[in-house]
């Protein structure tokens, strides 16, 4: 199945920093992939041309052409209107009502399917890793902030106006620390990247010594998850207690959504995780089987991601693969 | 389509202190209904013949016999096993692991469908009040507790554990009260009337005064929600303040279940709704709207259920219809 003319689509997942684009055949198996900064700041129709030049270059990079290409997917970070393509509130890049899919499908003249990053996220890992064979899932995407996306039935949900997921934005804690969204004690204010390094800060302020400000600076400016990790295999007491601290919020969220929904899988993934699996997991599993109710965790998976930065590419693929009506459900690749 | 031998069901709502059994039929229209007291401390095998004894009272009040019935939906509190028809765990009953439906069946030759009680009052606001119409709906009913029952898809949302649903147990205070789980910050530990209860007593044991210890007594002993809705209508401070917080609660719940789930409808129930809908709806809107994700919310109906406590028996009608194969939606009565 790996022919010329075949059904080859390009995953695109757009990030505030990065743009990362790959190939897939029609087995979803990725045959080269290529990365490039976004440059938000030049404006989005610079970004436009920066993500076409991604998807040709990877295009190149496999020996295909343009013309062999079915059709694009790509996930981008914040709410989207998926009908339309059009990203209508992205702060990370900050843009609004932008009209992304058309704008990039005219420069490619190949069509393009728009959806939002954590909704690609979770498809790709659903079909990458879980196969498609769970009925339900949640995945839990923990980076600078907190996504999510769900799959209902096998299917993903997209809810009344498109913005289900928003897990980063249930409340835990309501009378908790300030969200980026102006709101007390959302999950995302304890357990994202931004509220990790919010709390570091102010706790280095206040005098707390860590070896963050050896290897960063005190304003611990350009804190990275591979930072955390670093200073959580030395031992740091305030990085162990801030992670600690994340790892229990995510443990009572993951708790919470498998009291309401009762998913088959809740898997996790995003940068922090990838960093941190190790010590974060055994926090997260505990806390959920704690507040879980009796009997509703049974036999539920609690999983951390193994697709790492794939996941995004992978399922802007498979999304790409549905809306074109060839998406062939199963990885046949002859790694699995 | 009301002669005889049609498809008449019964639908019974078991509470732990009531029995409640109405007579429905092909059409959903409601011929007759009879209510008992549980009598719960007399073991489930006497509850047993006193749910059979109401169904067959609302039988016979409705001029039929029960050979004409096709089907009875029962809805229990607690986790339920809907495919063996076993009550797992009932707190409220003391009931573990008790096959409910095979001993009703035994007694009444009449096919027993049993399903949770939150669930079968969403399927029954969802069926009887929004006529089957949103693709998606979440009902949250505060009692005692509070729970709730998912619609997806059109389609009762059980889950992988076929415990979703469990709305009150989701976390939005986590340095908060303590539950009747036994975890801190659960959703019905603020807005369930039972922890409604136990801050008001708590309150006047410090010292407050409420007019509730003029109508109860300085234990507030026997507080029904109608209790609370008399001290509401004299403005009570103590209890304005309390209802006023629950109110809160509730609105920052929602407000993550629109972000999560995003369903197109929100409805509330439940005893406490029903005495107190006016004094709580308008917090509860305001604060879903604060909380929720810009974007999020418009155009959710976030709605105080009418049906009260016909909900359970409603909805076990529908579901016996269901699992007969026999329910035709929409609602088609004359009072529609």
């Amino acid at each position: 199945m790996t022919e010329s003319n075949s059904n080859y689509v390009v995953g695109v997942d757009l990030g505030g920093t990065k743009i990362l684009a790959g190939v897939y055949d029609a087995n979803q198996n990725c045959l080269g992939s290529v990365k490039k900064s976004t440059k938000a700041d030049r404006g989005p129709k610079e970004v436009v041309k920066r993500i076409a030049r991604c998807i040709m270059d990877a295009v190149d990079e496999c020996d295909l052409k343009l013309s062999q290409i079915k059709g694009i997917g790509i996930g981008a970070p914040g709410s989207v209107d998926p009908d339309q393509g059009i990203v209508l509130f992205a702060p990370n890049l900050k843009w609004k009502d932008f009209p992304l899919a058309e704008q990039l499908k005219k420069r490619l003249k190949v069509d393009v399917f728009l959806e939002n990053d954590c909704n690609v996220c979770a498809l790709g890992a659903y079909h990458g890793e879980l196969k498609g064979e769970p009925e339900s899932m949640v995945g839990i995407f923990l980076g600078t902030g907190i996504g999510g996306g769900l799959i209902f039935n096998r299917e993903l949900h997209r809810g009344f106006n498109k913005t289900a997921g928003e897990i980063g934005h249930m409340v835990i804690d309501m009378h908790g620390p300030i969200c980026g969204c102006g709101k007390n004690g959302c999950f995302e204010a304890i357990a994202g990247r931004a509220s990790i390094y919010r709390h570091l800060h102010a706790e280095v302020q206040k005098g707390r010594e860590t070896v963050l400000t050896t290897m960063l600076g005190k304003d611990l400016k350009g804190m990275k998850s591979g930072s955390l990790k670093k200073a959580m295999k030395r031992r740091d007491p305030l990085v162990s207690e801030t992670i600690l601290r994340a790892a229990e919020a995510t443990g009572i969220a993951v708790a919470s959504l498998i009291n309401v929904i009762n998913p088959e899988v809740v898997l996790l993934g995003g940068g922090v995780i990838e960093a941190l699996e190790r010590d974060m997991m055994p926090t997260i599993i505990q806390n959920a089987e704690r507040y879980a109710m009796p009997g509703s965790i049974e036999g539920i998976q609690i999983i951390a991601s193994s697709l790492g930065d794939d996941a995004g590419i992978y399922g802007s693929a498979v999304l790409a693969q549905m809306m074109l009506g060839c998406f062939t459900a199963g990885r046949t690749s002859s790694g699995d």
